[in-house]
């Protein structure tokens, strides 16, 4: 089969890559959508030490589950963290966090830029028929912004700003809108700003940031410069929520954060059924975000595209 | 009247200075006994800039309020945090936190080591008869330890570390331990060891301590090498709270938060009320801290000994 390989910080479109095998306990998937994501541009710039197959965002079917052949035909997105089930991490259900997982495109599994992949029956969730595949592929990141209400309490009542609207900063602000906080979205592009008023959503430029004015604030930006507008616009006793990662170590000043009892709270993979029943129930709309499609023989020109200025999604079409 | 002055780093001890007058909405308060802490000692290093009377921590008795005449010889403890009571940060509640605020000894405000202080008449809470005064002068510094359980869930199943058995550490101890939970300390001297072995708290050595194990850690040393040990220490998901000031900027690797989704929690002053019942009750016995008592007029002297390595409290009686 085709795929999309990371190798010593090298993109290689390969054409012989055989057609995984999967163990009982999982399922062979034909890939049709996958999504380009900043985890991928950031194991391509080599932050993290990866080889093999990359992806991790899809949608796709069931094609053989030797366990389960009821499930062959059912289309699928996919839970990406593959957990062993049996250390005290999982025990305790955070299973996104043992300790032994694999991570699919990410840790020890080849991922989804590619025709098949192999995950486990149960990291496989039915999608829903009114949802289509361009809609649906956005799953994973979509869990990823919900992992925040998860972590939080972000009460209605809520003064709440996101420091970022790239890909995950705009999910974000689409399901936290759904709070009725008043929230506010600190946007740089005139598509970013474009795109949040046309959910109803408030931007503000970077410099008309309130100081210590909001209960919570997503960094989404991944950037020191966006964790300092982050802690200058949290009020006393408020929440930052760390949604990106960060290259390097980070300065930061740990007497004010107790003069001002401020909680960082570090965020990632989040739970997918709720996700989805925000896509079935329409009240997030991610297809705004798509800027192109690329067959997966064009998946080269496709990671040249998405990091251009203001491009926000690329899908690779398998 | 005789007062411990703070000016340009320098403590000198004054003996004309006139005995202050109290607003209407104030009392003036006789002091019996006051605490020595952490906070006074960096305020002499100059890490804040404060002149003035210093102290915090103390129990008295109030001699004059023209508004309440009814409260004259109440014996009080005080809330140091003296807020505007208007502003936004107010009105929610978060009265430690009003912008506009003075605290007794450390912001703008004449402190406690000396005859007399004013506070305003609200933030003077009255000590049940029970209490004695060297129990009563603990009422901020519990108050402060208390306010880990106002931010952070403690659960009676949760596995808790405290890292640093120096004054605050040992006070917080005696009130996690309360909860249930599985508590352990890190104690390096003698001396601790045998203060929460009195109390059954399990101390152990930092060489001993479980990697990514424990659920909620306090860090309570205020030192680089505290955080690492709590870094290393809390499990994914987990929170540290920070619970000291730290001198200049830290190093924080952001990215490891977000992976593993760690909280981090800066908490500063605590409830009053709930101090004082635990004191009431018995449940806590800080005067298992006391190492030495000195006269105001030795104040001087009982700086020097304070910082001796090992010695944890020292009071002033006035
Ligand atoms: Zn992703
Ligand atoms: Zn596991
Ligand atoms: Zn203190
Ligand atoms: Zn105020």
């Amino acid at each position: 089969m085709q795929a999309l390989c990371l190798e010593k910080k090298q993109l290689i479109l390969q054409d012989n890559i055989p057609i995984p095998e999967p163990l009982a306990s999982e399922a062979l998937v034909r890939v049709h959508l996958a999504g380009i994501c900043a985890t991928d541009l950031e194991l391509v710039k080599g932050y993290y030490p990866y080889t093999g197959i990359l992806g991790h965002e899809f949608v796709g079917e069931i094609v053989q589950a030797v366990n389960a052949p009821e499930r062959i035909g059912e289309r699928v997105v996919g839970e990406i963290n593959v957990a062993c089930g049996m250390c005290e991490t999982c025990l305790r259900g955070q299973t996104t966090h043992c300790e032994r997982r694999t991570v699919l495109g990410i840790v020890n599994r080849d991922g989804a830029f590619a025709e098949y992949l192999c995950l486990p029956l149960k990291n496989l969730i039915p999608v829903p028929a009114s949802i289509p595949n361009e809609a649906a592929v956005f799953t994973e990141p979509l869990a990823a912004a919900l992992e925040i209400q998860a972590q939080v309490t972000i009460r209605p009542t809520d003064q709440v700003l996101v420091v970022g609207a790239g890909r995950l900063g705009l999910l974000i602000a689409q399901t936290l809108v759904l709070t009725g906080c008043q929230l506010q979205v600190v946007a740089r592009h005139d598509k970013q700003q474009q795109l949040l008023a046309a959910r109803q959503i408030a931007w503000i430029d970077e410099n008309s940031v309130q100081s210590r004015a909001f209960g919570v604030v997503i960094e989404a930006t991944g950037s020191t410069g966006g964790f300092r507008l982050a802690r200058q616009a949290v009020r006393p006793r408020g929440t930052i929520v760390l949604k990106s990662t960060y290259q390097g170590d980070s300065s930061i000043n740990f007497s004010a954060l107790v003069v001002d009892e401020i909680s960082l709270v570090g965020s990632r993979c989040g739970p997918f059924a709720p996700a989805l029943r925000l896509l079935e129930n329409r009240l997030v709309d991610p297809t705004l975000l798509i800027d192109d499609c690329f067959p997966l023989d064009k998946a080269l020109d496709a990671f040249e595209r998405v990091v251009q200025p203001g491009v926000l999604k690329v899908l690779l079409s398998t």
